[in-house]
């Protein structure tokens, strides 16, 4: 009894503990590489363009990234346009920045609980067949072209995308996106290459895709890196080995674009699919030209509940049961688990002043699975000339992209150097180290941003306003440490009422408040 | 009541996600260590023979143990052969492959529960006394000589290591092993370096002896490591200085034998046990010459259960409990946790076909200890020219070693290109990293291996057959990607009923199987 | 129900587990580092006096603290001197090696609920006030300076400081402290730049003051350390570039002092603040001459409790209840935690010998913040000529300061080669490695020192005694193994009854124990 008292003291304080110390374990920054003097807003550095749409990337060489551990990529998919299946060795997280869009995920051990017929009659009777019977998988080939030349399907959840939302993407899951809407689908993804999850090099991002023949997205980058390294690999590594002859199907294959199935004898694939070396050739896509995001001519058609916002939330409130009941105990958890939210709608807002903005956080107390990720995700709305109070990350870096107007942004270091000082316009990223102060002050446009950050419970201390640092300390301290009269250091300490958010004109506005 | 709620459900939430995001924090590959273009499969590359056996030890330098960040060894203890107690600072999986053995642990604040006496009352007398009295340690010296000159001993739990266990050892804990057996005994040893528990180098496997003079097993690669880097490290480390002169054993002794007591005071050392100094050089064993495995001549007589399977099994289900009941609530954990499982019995496979072969895993779910080793392992067995799916780790490394017989293994890197498309053989070990896609196809001889895996719950994702991540997508879907039609694609989605493991003939008995 | 069971199994397991594996994931030593073929004494390399007081500092750039991933400074605090708020991206541990003192912690979402009126009624009705009317802030400014001219304070909790107390500090957690008493505060202050905690470089502790303008502890090495690496570097980073001119108070500003405020524009932080920019300018304290300490000249007077001893003591017990309830149940757990306790009083030790000294340990379990700062500590007394028994350390380093006395200390490494043999005094610093065995003799003097572990439940395995690795090998091993006679082994086995703490004249002691 006496035991099992402590252990839930153990859980209940670990847990509350979590909110200060959240992050474990990251290997992030190498030697210094956060020994930062100055910093720079940066654009992509490289676009690749596909059949169905664009991926600018970010140059993940760049210091700021090489410090926080992380890389950024953009991708625009036109209309109709599909993003092949694809996973990475770390976890990523996505910012739908604009458009609409599904997703599938290829989680493994969860049920195929997506099923089509291509009728509402035999969708109707396959779901009482597969509660009768158990799953459908058996019938496949034979059945499926024989009944009235319909093909019935299973697969796996399909995910809506939509603009404002956060998606969260575990390492090593493969996915393919669609954009099903009427205007481009662009997304913001940050590639998390210095996670616990990525076991591979901690600073070279890595696409493995599972279909097409798309060039590595960030293999340029590779490319100038090793060079730079090479001198002290050669020792170690043999380079530009020849395949075994004969064999195999492409003698000396060593090229920078392929599939996870490109390498492989086109007979073994075969043989393992139990399919014609054809079919298994289309597998290894040599002669795909389309790059990684393909044209649906006619448009995808896969089957997808109808909408989202109604029964999604309801089920999430409902704790996610699956459709099938219990299968396996495993579908009640990732298979079904909550990956996205929307970050944008103003309802969700965190802090909120209707004369400077609003402040939304996504952590891992509102989406579980970023405690698995280690990451979490700031939207932030400033008005126009408004300020985000000077404030410090305590466990993270944040990484800040801007995704509407302009802002004057300030960065100071340990030294007390300014380390930037300039605009962050849309489309820009500037990287804050951990502990670092910043200040961001809209422009007269106003300014809007999402910063995404390496703990999946960043917290920030800011450094005025009413939960400020400095309101914590008493007024003879501050008196003393500043060199000013207690009449000063209290009006330096109270001045502010506001948490994090100022309006501009602050003195107007505090006098206003004091009268009310 | 509401909180009390959400930390349960965290905590289930928390179990529930270790299944997709069970690793934790590992430090492993450096910079470009994973950019590999060629594997090969290797066998061991330094031999240290010993009075009593062999220790066979591969190249840690080597550019897939770099990039896995462990190492690995294999020794082969003659009958009657003691292998020296050691410990090292990574955690070890063992892999017995023949033989028989019993081994000893030396875990700190653990009781000495195995008890003896020279004869079998005087061992019952002892049981008796011991359960009366307390523990016997206070009588030690003068007793045990006087009573009828005979030698009560009293020790920790003695373990048995049998062909096939899996055997997991925490870091820092020392440990001997001796064959009591009619064959040698077998083990193939990985040490995670990488490891979280390993706080010194993460490149160097260090094994510390407590007994005989030893040469280090990865010391002459030590050597030429050091060398390579020798001009980085000068002005950072004074090297080979003397040592003291006049008070120490060994003036300016720097030799690379020893153990844990060789470089002590000698004097001091006597002080400490309280025994002379001729016992306490024994312990520095500077003349020993044996090496690390010795020979008992007349054969190792320690008091140990008369056998496993039973009462071991049973004491499983119990929740182990030690003999004497609650003493300081160790025990109950650690002490008598089960750290080793067989891995080798038919009936225990999780994945089997008659035609194919069989797959076994051991994670952490089935053996618990592997959560803090970080640790897992799978042993295979594929029939005559049978294969493993394609299909790729997501969240480890996969260290595989040939146990019997030879299979083509075909692996596939980021790129879609092939850097190991070879046979393994018995004894040759292959890693292949996180995320890389691998087809095993057993030749002729069929094909037995074990896998050390660098996550106490590695996941693998299939490419082919009921559970891959193809059936996971819709049929549209993979008919877009692929560019083939959707009969096509129907085809290649179902034509594999199987699961992990195929049949060659797939075509054959596919068709037996539909007809069924 | 039987999950629930499984999951209730895995929480003990995993707490039981953790006195095993406490540690996780960290980063700590790079190659090669903990090579290490000798140790010295260390003092500290680097003196930065300050107007109340000084700060000492040994260089981290040395081997020992390279392999340990920590760095150590020192610090004298004068009679009322203050030292200005600061956090690191590391944690924190405290040893208060002399004197009494208070420090203030600013940590964010915490309340304030320390306040002060200028007299006892006004503080009594303030209380009432806040009780039934939620808290103070809106009433700042205004009120403060109007009612009687008196100002009401509220600051967040106030923390005594005593000779003998551990003081966990968590990284980012800004700190002032003050030396109240009536000799010199020593501090001896480990920072764990290797933890999970800190993602900024490994290997460069930093430091953020929010006041004043204090020249960086480490400046002077990262100097050093930065010129040696420079080549490697260039292509990465621009180098000493200037700030935007114009719109910034200091143009081309790239100094080695300051605080987070210096680099931002005094018109934007007077615009944060609400306050002119005169006093934006003292925050940023560009004439602020005086150092990291400044001295209060008429003394500090903030509001505190009477006393520790009782009142906290009691406050442990029930559980740490804050002044005003629940308010958002954050205040009941990192607000009001304990952070330090004494690990000198005698009444505490956890091994105890009236002839030879003790031993008090600090772990996660005593101080449960310890968890998340992945730290302990060890404090221990011999007396003249005792001996702390041979061990190792299983799961961290062991970073030893002396506190009073002398001892000689003996290390040795993997190899069995000694590369420590020497005395270690007051205010010397030496690391011994994971898994390095160590010996400590006090002198004539006798010997105090305290322990800073990087495992939160730091574990070590002794070699000789009572509970030793010698003690859990049966008899007949340890006499095959160190080639001595059942008889001797029998006496090294179990000659020494004491546990690890053990009297120099050990002959004489052993003999009347067994008499007795």
């Amino acid at each position: 009894m006496a035991k099992c008292t402590t252990r839930v003291f153990l859980l209940s304080f670990t847990i509350a503990m979590v909110l200060l110390n959240g992050c474990m374990g990251q290997g992030r920054a190498r030697e210094n590489e956060c020994q930062i003097d100055r910093l720079t807003a940066l654009e992509p550095s490289n676009r690749i363009q596909a059949e169905g749409g664009l991926t600018e990337v970010w140059d993940c060489q760049d210091q700021q990234f090489r410090c926080s551990g992380v890389t950024v990529i953009r991708r625009t998919i036109e209309r109709n346009g599909l993003l092949l299946p694809s996973f990475t060795s770390g976890p990523e997280l996505i910012y739908i920045e604009q458009g609409n869009g599904i997703s599938g995920l290829m989680i493994p051990g969860c049920p195929e609980t997506f099923e089509s017929l291509s009728t509402q009659e035999a969708w109707r009777e396959g779901m009482e067949r597969g509660m009768r019977g158990g799953r459908f998988q058996g019938q496949g080939q034979g059945q499926g072209q024989g009944r009235q030349g319909r093909f019935q399907d299973q697969h796996q959840k399909i995910r809506h995308l939509r603009q404002g939302d956060i998606f969260a993407m575990p390492a090593g899951v493969a996915h393919w996106a669609y954009n099903n809407g009427d205007e481009p689908l662009v997304a913001v993804i940050l590639i998390d290459t210095s996670n616990h999850a990525n076991q591979l090099d901690k600073d070279v991002p890595r696409r493995f895709y599972l279909a097409g023949n798309p060039e590595q997205e960030h293999e340029q980058q590779q490319g100038r890196h090793h060079q730079r390294r090479e001198f002290q690999e050669q020792g170690q590594q043999q380079q530009h080995h020849q395949r075994r002859g004969g064999e195999s199907r492409r003698g000396g294959r060593q090229s920078d674009s392929g599939n996870v199935f490109s390498g492989f004898d086109t007979r073994t694939l075969a043989q393992s699919f139990g399919v014609s070396e054809e079919i298994a050739q289309r597998l290894q896509a040599e002669q795909d030209e389309r790059g990684n995001i393909v044209l649906v001519q006619e448009g995808l058609h896969v089957v997808k509940p109808p909408s989202r916002s109604y029964e999604e939330r309801e089920e999430r409130s409902r704790g996610s049961r699956s459709r099938y009941g219990s299968m396996n105990g495993l579908e009640e958890t990732i298979c079904s688990a909550r990956l996205s939210e929307n970050i944008d709608r103003p309802s969700e807002a965190d802090v909120y002043s209707p004369e400077a903005g609003r402040l939304t956080t996504l952590n891992s107390f509102n989406l579980p699975i970023l405690s698995f990720l280690r990451l979490s995700a700031e939207k932030g709305v400033l008005y126009r000339n408004a300020i985000m109070a000077p404030h410090y990350n305590l466990n993270a870096h944040s990484i800040i992209y801007g995704v509407r107007g302009r802002a004057r942004i300030q960065i100071v270091n340990a030294q007390g150097n300014s380390v930037f000082d300039d605009e962050l316009r849309q489309g820009q990223i500037v990287v804050v180290p951990q502990n670092f102060a910043v200040i961001k002050q809209a422009t007269e446009e106003g300014f809007e941003w999402v910063s995404f950050k390496t703990c999946e419970n960043a917290l920030f201390q800011t450094l005025a306003g009413r939960t400020s640092a400095i309101r914590a300390m008493p007024v003879e301290v501050i008196s003393n440490i500043y060199q000013i009269s207690r009449e000063q250091a209290h009006r330096l300490k109270f001045s502010r009422s506001e948490t994090t958010l100022f309006r501009p004109e602050n003195q107007g506005y505090q006098r206003r408040e004091i009268a009310a």
